[in-house]
């Protein structure tokens, strides 16, 4: 007897974002996975089992999610934004490469959701409107220097930068070297954008500069887009301004 | 008297995957503007008025649908996918920086989607569960020259590379000569994706590798994904495999 394994995302965070199909994995699922607070957003059903985890423990999360399938439950594996974006699905590949023969055999979904670039780029306008790129600032997982040489060809290239994972406690200082490294290749008025919460009580949007950006505005929830040299801001009476990066660029 | 724009992003195309917030905002809109597929795939409601245009009208789409908002009606433009991602979002952005100066005080929403490269990803494992960015092959809208670039500097960076609008009848050898571009960085074996339709009755999910990656098998409704040198196949028995980019990166 073999079970099956939802990978679900949650989206931004708020109940209009969450896809009917992420919806139904959650109502229909024996037992949930999940990081504490991703759990805590979804209502407790009678006869389903909960089994929060801390954050950093994506891997252990993963196999627990695998190994509590491959016994015949289906489960669902929480995920904020889209799974497949630093996030869990990659967690849940790594350990079926790795982990127990039977795991192969298992039913896998991933159910997408829209990952927070997407969100915060929606509050502002249309900054990713054109070719952009999504860098995680995390040197858990890699080194530092690789991390550089991406911001580096990233915005030399013309591309917009979405920064995921920007900051932590144990990270502190990285957000401040990544402004550094990018200033070096953008104009102090590149437009910059700072969003976390989107859609939920503590949603926090602000449009800045990269030469005023403090990474002390980021905290572990935030999502920062760091505009091309095509990035437009638009001022508007009375309403905040728009930032879009146009889809033309002209011949040079 | 002043009314509204909602730019909604349909997803990639079946009912499970639009969100909540995109059902409303089709639902409560006065009239409904987009390209003519995208309409068709809404309900009609009595009282709302229906407003298709052809493909690659986008500015003018666009036009049409701020001055109906600045006429007093509550307005939905539809996008595919999200609406952030080479798509009307940019557009009316440009119309409101360029037209009339009463469409600055619009009031005007974004309501993001699931992007095609997320609904695909989901539908393979994790390609994108590491640094990965969006270019679109459109040379419409800028230089070849600038496209080979992003791509040269996307490929030899380590990125995940996903390709919006591959191929149309007007944009015949485009793909092709971008899979050129990209098998001078990386090995013929990188694993690429191809993906259309994800979630609706025509969808077709292929995986390649670059080096046996046939423009041919692309349509405009395609997107492609191109692995990074860290992306990995998992087969497994009687399933098909799994794609995905690992989250770690070793020092080298």
């Amino acid at each position: 007897m073999s079970g099956s394994l939802f990978v679900v995302g949650l989206g931004p965070g708020s109940p209009g974002a969450l896809t009917p199909d992420a919806t139904a994995a959650l109502q229909a699922a024996d037992a949930l996975y999940g990081y504490g607070p991703y759990l805590a957003r979804v209502a407790e059903r009678p006869g389903q089992t909960r089994h929060p985890s801390d954050n950093r423990e994506e891997g252990a999360r993963a196999a627990a999610a695998l190994r509590h399938a491959a016994d015949g439950a289906r489960v669902a594996l929480l995920s904020g934004g889209d799974p497949g974006v630093f996030a869990m699905a990659a967690a849940v590949c790594e350990q079926i490469e790795s982990g127990d023969d039977a795991w192969r055999s298992l039913d896998v979904t991933i159910v997408p959701g829209v990952t927070a670039m997407l969100a915060v780029a929606a509050r502002v306008g249309a900054p990713l409107g054109h070719d952009f790129c999504a860098i995680s600032l995390s040197d858990n997982l890699k080194p530092w220097d690789v991390v550089e040489r991406r911001l580096d060809g990233a915005a030399s290239g013309g591309f917009v930068i979405a920064l995921y994972n920007p900051i932590s406690s144990a990270r502190p200082w990285q957000l401040g070297a990544a402004f550094e490294r990018l200033r070096r290749h953008l104009p102090a008025s590149t437009p910059t954008v700072f969003g976390r919460a989107v859609g939920r009580a503590d949603e926090k949007v602000v449009v800045t500069s990269l030469g005023a950006a403090d990474p002390a505005s980021a905290d572990m929830a935030t999502l920062i887009i760091v505009g091309s040299t095509f990035t437009r801001v638009i001022e508007r009476p009375g309403l905040t301004p728009l930032v879009y990066t146009p889809r033309s660029v002209a011949s040079s």
